[in-house]
């Protein structure tokens, strides 16, 4: 099958790619809402010019914002190769029952990893677990495409 | 309309997206030679094998740098979503006129912010409103895409 | 020739920027990788809950971890570009050798550049040499995409 014609919402691989990909694009700008939230509750923000209220300052240390932007980063680290792999995972035409039960695990462990790292925080290993599953399965399809690029 | 077949020139919408994302990638790479300028100018490295120069100092706390690396962040942050469902969204059909002036609201939003934030910083809060704007249409476009692929 | 039917396994073109972002994702993930090898090598994390085990600290400050943490953000401003321009140079039909060697220059600039920076530090302009050739590269794809989309 010629890789285009795999590009359709009738092919249900695709159609789970899209669904993850773009559920996990809104949870990465909760992300930024989530810090916003916290800059205006702590009253701490990144620029002179932001102070636009009396007792608004400027820090980069509040440690509820940095978990944040820890996560945040790490969400970056991680999603970036998710949405460039599994679009190209995609089209080179895997087992339907693999590749979306691939795509489900991304998906609900950086949820998870998102809750346990920057809402809820709950001890290890829940975080290195969830971590690891994303990690693990991103790996897996790269692997996969490189061979079939090959 | 089949996916795949949105994948062309001839449709106005994937055009406008591909113009969009390219000129959004551009800018991007922009505020990699804005920092290596300030760098150069302030003689300010963040490496020890950076210092080839007399002169030359690793620091991490210049503000002009800083304040480049913080935009450059946040479009990373803004940007990455963009870039993934603004081609998601061009697969599901939207209505032209909408789907066009949404992604010419994102490019120009974070042109904008860009010079806002790091090029002639101007008050508050026309950052916040660049930001909000692109941030905004690119939510909406995700809440579209997930709807779709349910 | 449309769009879509650029995206096949039969298009040289496609199948090179396939596999090269393929090996720049993977590569991207062995930061993580590495991270966190250095992360348990020197017992330094970043969150409280973190520290399972007697001796391990959290610290920001290891000049080893940072370096890393450092090429890998360098990683994420300079891959995000290639991996969305690349995919859409693809889509403007592109003569093949100039592409394929553009991918192939940008695929290979990219692990030079975290090897001089991050595995064997290399004194410059290493560092400079590599970096730059990946960012002109893209460069010239961003405006080869701009001008193929007005």
């Amino acid at each position: 099958m010629v890789a285009k014609d795999l590009i359709s919402f009738d092919n249900e691989v695709f159609s789970a790619y899209v669904f993850w990909s773009a559920v996990l694009v809104l949870k990465l700008l909760f992300m930024s809402l989530h810090t916003g939230r916290l800059r205006f509750k702590t009253r701490t923000f990144q620029n002179p010019e932001d102070l636009i209220k009396k007792g608004f300052k400027v820090g980069f240390d509040n440690p509820d914002i940095q978990r944040v932007r820890r996560a945040h980063l790490n969400d970056l680290e991680n999603l970036l190769p998710f949405f460039v792999i599994g679009f190209l995972y995609v089209l080179i035409d895997p087992a339907p029952a693999l590749a979306i039960n691939l795509f489900r695990a991304v998906g609900i462990a950086r949820i998870v990893h998102t809750i346990v790292y920057a809402v809820v925080v709950m001890p290890q290993p829940s975080r290195l677990i969830a971590y690891s599953i994303g990690l693990n399965a991103t790996i897996y399809m790269g692997f996969q495409v490189v061979i079939a690029a090959l």
